[in-house]
């Protein structure tokens, strides 16, 4: 299981707001792009999760800022599976632009059915 | 049946671009805001039509754009309904800030089923 | 000085998500709406703090998720002063949907020029 | 001059709303994704345009949506100036998944200073 990856995204213009950066609400968006991605690299997709009726919903998100993106900066955003429970998955992202480190971030994601009820992650999902 | 109205909406920091103005793409998210508070000075629940299967989308739209809007500018929108055809629906909005218009748009949307499939407007939806 | 205040959002079309629930990262959104409306209550303006150079940056967000929020949905938010520094502020955040809590959340920002650099929040911000 | 590309993007969760497609206003931040790129094909960066004062605003929008998109989607958007006047641009674009026509749009953009003032396509933007 890879548990790790990075993914490159290009800062859009309409993703700036009135003080010429990357809104702050973006970077959810972005680490959002980013898992789909490390489960693609396991031959998984997300998508086809979602229409077998197991959905993820983020329950906790914390972001650290400490530098700006400006319009067409090209960031790497660094995913790292942290901990996967059984009904639950923790990830860790580094927003870097070259080696500067614009932000670092974390989420906790339940797993739910249809009906938003917990249910467990699917074994083929779990770190081994 | 009301075939037109006014709401206002304020202009949010995450709305404006590196131009510093509300970025284009907005607008269209605006003019969504209005079309339901026009069903519900009718007694209707856009909500509960998608609730019951009546779904709308938007097939086409156009904005010709004038003036720009800046952060936390309160902004007038008026919607009204130029057409009403069996499966279709048209609107005309003008974005307006006090006596200046900043633009002017137009929507038109067909009516479908959860499957997408083109089905009558309800008849209560229906100018008289 | 006002530290405390709540104000009304309804979820828009467009900030629902494929899980037919607000998306995640619309929350700071709505939480970056009620902090001006607490500036304002104070008969103080954020756009004219911007405009004489008087800026705040996000520098740490954390939001918990218990319920979905669905399209058309009223949440209040509640948005509370919680510390202010000699160049941060800190506030604290409940959304409710009458009397369900949907989320909680905090975040800290700093004062900053418009060059970026860091500045003593102004003197009338100051609780008192 | 290259005056026609095409550009890939994928459609972000964030993106879809709650009938599980890609929401209509995303298009026109697609569109402005595809035109950056069509100047960079030609050595230029709109970026540095913009921090040399010549800035482009869009006046005109339309777009006619045939299919919807689902998340995870990967379309390409066609985008080819159309028309260079003396203070005005213009693009065609067309959205695809492949064979699939998803949708057509048009944009007129005016040339305009950092006060908003219009003034001509620099030279170096003029087909030839």
């Amino acid at each position: 299981m890879i548990n790790e990856m990075t993914i490159d995204v290009r800062v859009r213009y309409a993703e700036c707001d009135a003080q010429r950066v990357a809104h702050h609400s973006v970077f959810p968006v972005w680490m959002e792009m980013a898992r789909p991605e490390l489960l693609r690299a396991n031959g998984l997709s997300y998508r086809e999760c979602e229409d077998r009726g197991v959905l993820f919903v983020v329950v906790r998100l914390s972001v650290n800022y400490r530098r700006s993106a400006v319009y067409d900066d090209v960031l790497s955003i660094d995913v790292k599976t942290t901990n996967v429970g059984r009904v639950k998955l923790e990830h860790d992202y580094t927003f870097r632009r070259g080696d500067e480190v614009l932000a670092t971030a974390a989420t906790t994601r339940a797993c739910v059915d249809r009906e938003g009820k917990l249910r467990p992650v699917p074994e083929q999902m779990l770190l081994r």
